[in-house]
């Protein structure tokens, strides 16, 4: 059906939310999430003592129906027994409310002829209406400025990175894993089974929504395969989409009947729909979240021929391997660039190999960034900060940032980092990683995977700006 | 040429040390990280006043030559200037000390007339002596046990991994790497350029050395590829072997021509030399460590028919893709395990999938995790433990753990575990871990991780009980 925009604005962006049939045996986690909320929160609940305990000790209005609310209700969020869902549905349509997400799973998912008949009631009565329902089987939106959150998430963040999430868990993952990283996620939406609004419908609506800047898709299956890939098509020239597709082995097909009731699709065809739509395919969630931290801070980035600073020894092979793997170009230096480097280090006529070691006194580092960074044969620079060395002289960190940063500004040319350590728990390094951040250099744990991000990010860049 | 293994012996276990030319511009760096050597140590420093400084200071006994040295030498290193190198050498080799390692670098790795005579001369008097010589441009011998160490890294381990390098930054990630999760690394060389004895000289030693477990390598080239392969082929089904092998790009081999001026070979070649060895092939310094972790923990195991447990929703799909994709089977349950769930979940006739959601309380997790330890379909079990979740409610934790192990125990069906956290810096996910060891469930932190390593580990025991 065609998406009333309006409506579904009520529904990401609501002033008033009703939960309905929240319980005691969960201790009303939709309620108390709910605390955050920057809107006027109401409950629907039929049990009078549960009722009582919701108005004495969350301070919530609980009334009997959906309609003996006596306000607008832009926002629905439910989890009552699935029987009772049509019903509930119906208050909500003659109620006119912006939209339901419903929590209650039971559904088609379930593979029985009583959850595939109450869903059939459940599309009805939504179409019928014109009723905006997310689900079921999933937890709804989120919305960090609005407040309106599913579990314990921070709220807060205005725009940014909008996810759009067939499944609850790794929604709240993404969440938690965007937080942890500084990436501004600002609105997340998971629509479980999807019967009423699916992947498309939230596309489009996002492909237009001003405070969503790139959009993050984890999809197990869609339904009008057609519809999907032209919104997808007349998105990414507009906004980068990653598309983390599940499902695509036997075994994962079979998990996704019974979580989401979706057709998963082939890998072929979701590679080929990536790839002619411009999309950017990822395979987990720390690809999603190093991909996402390159868009936020390198823009417009096309290049292929990287030069690498910093790794010593071996590192400078593996890094080397590594950058050329995901489809970079590592090129030799300039003989301009051989003859500055061979007068400053006194070897003239030596050649200087790319990755290139750093050195350790200021001059060195000046001599060897600069060179780098004017070099006509690389397009984009790469430094690597060890994490230990440079937590102990953090000056020189920031000196070499310094450098880089300027350099960036002058030639235009962009920059990224990797901030090795090889004890995963060594926390100091967030010391060097929020002084990266401080200088907007998108820094990556390993070379693998800030190659495959840096590479997978050039892509989208060069394939929109070849069709645009 | 042959190596004397009684005299390689000395040099991997010296009861004596020397160290020639340590300066002091970089804070006598090598004697201090003496300080933990179990045995004696001595200096050789010509210049009077540094001399002095390191007797009085340091309280280590100096002499101008290591032929003036009062005591059996077994290992010596060295850094000197390149050209002293040989006739420093050549007191070594009349000293008839175990062997020598030459942190000095500057050889055939320049590219100079120089540099390639100089390391000429350095084989001619290995040859002629019978001298062993590690490097030159390493850092030579860590022996935990001894508290023979190269950096500030942790000495006391007796046994387990032992690290063949030919680099010494890649060593020392790898040992501090190894120390962070608990993986016994008892003995590391780095070997740098490897002029006089080469990686199938060390693995022939260490493939015979009752305190090495397994062998990780980190090669950037082999000068004798038909020896490499007959020293490798004869190990393996003594002693699993991990082969890291860089400079498979042009990139790469560029940097390892100025790294270790080793030829590095192409890609088929070493894909073909691990898979018709026995060996395991591994891409950084992660996936080692994913490996080293798992063999550690199971023993011969064979499964490929994988029963996942733990994950909900999105993340059972993502879980059975990530093992399929690695070569696992993730098959259905038997008739007789989805009659027991069903009749345990009232939900007669249902099936069961695989991945299977763990439910929340103990009735539940004991009823789910003994199915699927018994199931037939079965060959290993992996179960997630959400960071968050289990951190709540550590004796649920516990319990799961307790109950795998017993099935382990009982039905000889090994186990491995995921511990997922979206955010990379919650250390809480410690305490889980911790718990894990104790009951040696080799953990890992994503799905994708753990597969690959499961199955890597699972192709070794299988490739080497079809050949035995």
């Amino acid at each position: 059906m065609a998406i009333d925009h309006e409506r579904l604005d009520r529904v990401i962006n609501p002033k008033s939310v009703a939960v309905v049939g929240d319980s005691q045996k969960n201790d009303f986690r939709w309620l108390n999430h709910m605390k955050t909320f920057k809107g006027k929160v109401y409950s629907v609940h039929i049990n009078p003592e549960t009722a009582k305990r919701i108005e004495e000790e969350l301070k919530v209005p609980n009334f009997k129906s959906l309609k003996d609310i006596p306000d607008d209700i832009d926002y629905v969020i439910f989890n009552v027994p699935r029987k009772v869902a049509p019903s509930v549905l119906q208050d909500a349509a003659e109620k006119e409310v912006g939209g339901v997400a419903m929590f209650t799973s039971g559904f088609a998912e379930t593979d029985t002829e009583e959850g595939s008949s109450l869903q059939n009631a459940i599309i009805d009565i939504a179409k019928t209406n014109g009723l905006i329902v997310i689900g079921p089987n999933c937890m709804g939106v989120y919305n960090s400025k609005r407040g309106l959150r599913f579990l314990d998430h921070p709220v807060g963040n205005s725009k940014g990175i909008t996810l759009i999430s067939q499944s609850g868990s790794i929604a709240s993952s993404f969440i938690t894993a965007a937080e942890a990283r500084d990436i501004p996620l600002g609105k997340a939406v998971s629509f479980g089974n999807g019967v009423v609004l699916e992947n498309p419908d939230y596309l489009e609506y996002f492909a237009q929504d001003k405070e969503t800047q790139f959009i993050a898709m984890y999809i197990e299956g869609v339904r009008d395969g057609k519809r999907f890939f032209d919104v997808l098509k007349k998105t990414t020239p507009i906004k980068p989409v990653l598309i983390w597709k599940s499902g695509l082995t036997d075994a994962g097909q079979r998990a996704t009947a019974s979580h989401t009731n979706s057709l998963a699709g082939s890998r072929s065809i979701w590679e080929a729909v990536c790839k002619q739509s411009g999309a950017i395919q990822v395979n987990s969630l720390e690809e999603s979240m190093d991909i996402l931290t390159t868009l936020n801070t390198l823009d417009g980035f096309t290049g292929t021929k990287v030069g690498l600073a910093g790794g010593a020894g071996g590192q400078s092979v593996v890094m080397a391997d590594d950058f050329t793997n995901a489809g970079f170009e590592v090129p030799a230096l300039t003989k301009e660039s051989n003859e500055k480097l061979g007068s400053f280090f006194s070897l003239v006529g030596a050649a200087y190999p790319n990755p290139i070691d750093m050195g350790s006194n200021r001059k060195e580092i000046e001599t060897v960034l600069e060179t780098l960074m004017e070099d006509n044969n690389i397009d984009f620079v790469t430094m690597q900060f060890s994490a230990s060395k440079n937590i102990e002289d953090q000056e020189r960190a920031e000196f070499s940032m310094q450098l880089l940063t300027e350099h960036r500004k002058r030639l235009q040319k962009p920059i990224a980092s990797i901030v090795f350590s090889p004890d995963p728990n060594a926390t100091e390094q967030n010391i060097i990683k929020d002084m990266l951040k401080k200088y907007q250099i998108p820094s990556f744990p390993t070379y693998q995977r800030a190659s495959i991000a840096l590479k997978k990010v050039s892509d989208y860049y060069k394939f929109h700006t070849k069709q645009g």
